[in-house]
């Protein structure tokens, strides 16, 4: 169900770090009229007049709700609130888009699916790198086959700060991890866990090494960290044919190709025998466009909105990364251990609620 | 017991392809002189004798033992060898050098360590970074107190190839990291854990990602991989006053240590609570000799053997290593549980054998 | 003569690419109020409006100069303009701020400064990098002898585009390089040529390779192109105590300190002779202020205008560069002969015009 | 004429800081006996010695000259020495390979030259980059149009070290520019300066900006220097289609190729005029041979003695690089003047000297 095809009335929720952002790309996204932007506080929303003094603004959440004329909410406000108003949304009858994670549970994240989905309305996580050209770069490559069979991917997201005062350096940066290994590999963890240390906050961790296994075989490996000397914004995919590097920090050259490989070929000296060979080509930096992730991910609600199509970055997807972090928080509070990722029926996902992690020594 | 200080008569074993790197550096080492060099292959010592033609050369390890002046024993052979030839040098009254690492097994480790502890013989291990100026600049960083209190280790070291018969890459690049965290941290692990992939040899892992928890509450992270796409051998230190990052390919800029870090202060707003505060300060590639690590490791050998001296890479080191090297074995073939590796009741080590490591699942 | 500290009035005259930025600082710079922006394009005006609904817009320059209380202006128009508007401008009484270079020959720039200094008028130009963090803090370690004596200073300031259409790339890059390097030196050049290449634009050079000798024996090279694989923006300072590099991309290690140098020993195998013997030491990045040049450069303007005190890159310097830059232009249009730029005789600089360059050939 | 393809008998002359790398690679050298090594000092011959035990040493290069057998000689001793030795052997017919530069003098390399030509021998010299992989790629790019038509050269080779006593920067590392610049474009420059500072050693250039201009309108800029706190070794060469950025230190990439450029397309806002654009493509690294350059050179050299081939690196080549040596030399020891270098009229070399280079000045 959409606007068919209609300009459509947004309200934005939250206008904090990352709201100004969210705001200037709404009103320069065709196709969007800004109604009104929330925010409790009355000095954040004067500044938001101050950039845009046509503006309306409200700090009671049910009043913005209550617009008869309002299509859509943009929530951007602390994790720990991203549920409820969420599910307030909803229930009022708005599409919802919420910044990353969805939720803090795997429960919650199914709740605001299984509201969406009965409803017809569109829900959308604000998983903004899947709108960014080098992601969508290297999703092409690995499903053209180019890099061959996957071995795995490991990600590196480090530099000093900015510890999170309630969550652990997993639910404030593995998200980003998640969503992306999970869309370019087409596939959710069955097995997750976690190590690392809770060195500045009592029992919030500020490193984490994160292993993930995959149904297909593939593993990936992630490295959290809000202390370390210097940023790095790494993610590396190693394939049969080729590998490539993503390095988020190097804007000449985000996305580099390399033309490497190990393969079989017949022992001379020996019938019947194979030796292992390296092979070493071309490094190729394919050239991107310089599109800002923010527009195209913004103009994508919208346009979901309007046409009633399913977002790139829907609450299944969400709800996908909402469940591995869990399962690596788990891990890490725990000391370690595995933790299987039950797989979800979806079919069953609006019929009733599930259990959605389970120890894997309890297995 | 050493020889007092005498010139002493060492045996090369095993010209392959460290061995040239292991003569020309004994040859040129003070107070040493090279009896003989010892390998199966006679097309091996032809290349060892067009190098040095007046060298004696030796097809039968047996033969090397019994000659009467000869005081050490070189080991560079397969590391399945080690344990054996090492073994027979020390019955032999031989004192002994054995490529890392010492043995394929903590039991091995063990037996040869109880052997040249009771004949007072040298045995001493070629971790031959604990002799090279960078690693040794950083254990005098942590030492001395500059870093702080050490948060954590990660060291990566990955490149493409070259994928080893009949060990995983944890038996092949793993011994490095250990004998440096090992050495830096000044303790070994209690537990230890690895996940990864076998994925061009069946069985065999490629990729490795190894978890490692020290008794002080220190953890350390070790990514290791013969399948990347470029070279990386890069270790971070993360203290509470500094951190450090060792890039071993960088050779004009190995050691870098900044002056980062998290701190506490009094948050002006609120009596009696803190709040975080980030300081960055200058930045520094301290000036390091260049030195060449092998030269400075077999010259203290040949110390340690002349004067009785306890070698710093000793068997006790060799031994910690191969422990934890086998409790990561373990637990990567096993899916990637976390092993206990029991504290030696080192009173005891030379009295009997113990049971050298343990699930964590059975505890 | 300032304001004797009241807050200041002050216009905006070219609201094209420049413009905004230097809106946007002005006007949250203390002590100081935007009247009005000028511009002939009420599209560019209502740009301004838009971003600031409160301020006055005018689309005739004279109708600004007419306003009674403003006190100053500051120009951001086409580099061929900026003569005429700070004339006027001056010849209003009014303080001025021109855009780098502050005209297009030395005898115009003359001319300014003559009018400013008879009125007793601020004139400041807006070499924005004598404002920057790096390029203070190299000049501190040129000051305090750090560096010992300065033998060279080399720099590279290339790219691909953007071609301007009526000058060449020398009076598009060459003011930074120059302002930045007579800063340092505190010094003019004595003699100036250039060579380098028209390639794309019929006359327009859009490469140079720029030399310049400094009556202290220093001598500076400057490249500069806007044809150029990659972006490049890097001094080199070699002195024979230590050496800089003051790299403007690496944002996390913007000037690098090398404790390196050369210095002569007595030879052990000769008396009397010497050798020479290469120093290696520490490499440092110092810890710089997050300054915005931009907001400091507009401050000092607006603070000189208060208080008279005179402005760091005043009148005399703009006159430097460009002068600099006339003799760079006249050798490379003439095949890259030797420009020697006359010394001026400050004490006669406001009594008549002089000739301010001429070729060596004639002399 | 050659040998008529039969093994050849060589001698080394000189075997000091580089001999050694000759005398190893010419024993690899199939087609090639080494009869002797011939150095005034024991004590090095000692060395050769001891490396190759069954070789033959002479101390007088007489001596070496009288051997029947010899057919070529092999030259690695200081420039100032080249042209007398290198006539010596040719006036006793042999072959003669020379250490770079050729000659100290354009009169010198060309009276070589006239000497090989005569007699038919083999003359090569030892410009060793022009048989390294990266080099030979750039050249392909440029013959085969890839490039477009070319811009400009830039040459960097800077580091800390090492002054030589007797030469200028130019004469130790401009050879290397000189000759790669001259083998890319197929020219040598009709015109030279160059400028710098003698820092360290009076009279004695250390640094050294060089520019050039060829017949065809190509210019080139070298930068050489022996006082620079970080080595580069870097030529970039930009062509109307693609830009290529060739790195000596950097062995993983070498060579890059940036698909970059710009070009004129109509104005869509004004009929018959155009404005630029800029392209920006992809980026690649060609794999490379990992050949040794030095290695290469001298199988050639072998080969065009045996065959009578002419070498890639002949008289005429060496003859081209030592003037504009000379050019650049005088240049920078006039002060900066532009030297034009005459072409030389080939087909009168071979029947009288000419006078080399002569000053733009005079004519």
């Amino acid at each position: 169900m959409g606007t068919n095809g209609r300009m459509i009335n947004v309200g934005l929720v939250g206008y904090g770090y990352w709201g100004p952002n969210l705001l200037r790309n709404l009103v320069a996204s065709p196709g969007c009229n800004v109604m009104a932007v929330c925010d409790s506080s009355r000095e954040r929303l004067a500044l938001a007049k101050e950039r845009f003094p046509t503006l309306s603004t409200v700090t009671e959440y049910e009043e913005l709700l209550s617009l008869d004329s309002l299509d859509a909410v943009v929530i951007a406000t602390p994790i720990f609130t991203h549920y409820s108003l969420a599910k307030k949304a909803l229930a009022a009858g708005k599409h919802t888009f919420v910044e990353k994670p969805i939720a803090t549970s795997g429960r919650e994240a199914l709740d605001l699916l299984d509201s969406a989905e009965r409803q017809r309305l569109t829900l959308m996580v604000g998983h903004t790198f899947l709108y960014s050209p080098p992601v969508n770069k290297v999703k092409e490559l690995i499903d053209s086959g180019e890099l061959g069979d996957i071995c795995y991917v490991a990600s590196s997201r480090v530099n000093l700060g900015i510890h999170q005062p309630d969550v652990s350096v997993i639910w404030d940066l593995a998200p980003h991890d998640f969503s992306i290994i999970f869309f370019w590999l087409g596939e959710e963890p069955s097995k997750v866990s976690a190590s690392g240390r809770a060195f500045v906050q009592k029992g919030l961790h500020d490193v984490a090494f994160i292993d993930l296994d995959f149904p297909s075989g593939v593993v990936a490996h992630v490295q959290d960290s809000w202390l370390s000397p210097s940023k790095r914004r790494q993610m590396t995919v190693v394939g049969s044919r080729k590998m490539v590097i993503y390095d988020d920090t190097n804007l000449e050259e985000q996305v580099r190709i390399f033309d490497k490989g190990v393969a079989y070929i017949d022992d001379p000296d020996c019938f019947g025998k194979h030796q292992l060979t390296y092979r070493t080509g071309d490094i190729t930096t394919p050239r991107l466009e310089p599109l800002e992730p923010l527009a195209v991910e913004l103009a994508h609600f919208v346009d979901c909105v309007r046409t009633g199509a399913r977002p790139k970055t829907d609450g299944f997807h969400g709800l996908g990364v909402v469940r591995a972090l869990e399962a690596a928080q788990q891990s890490i509070s725990n000391g370690g251990g595995k933790k299987v990722v039950q797989p979800l029926n979806l079919d069953n996902v609006l019929a009733d609620t599930i259990a959605l992690t389970e120890d894997l020594s309890h297995v």
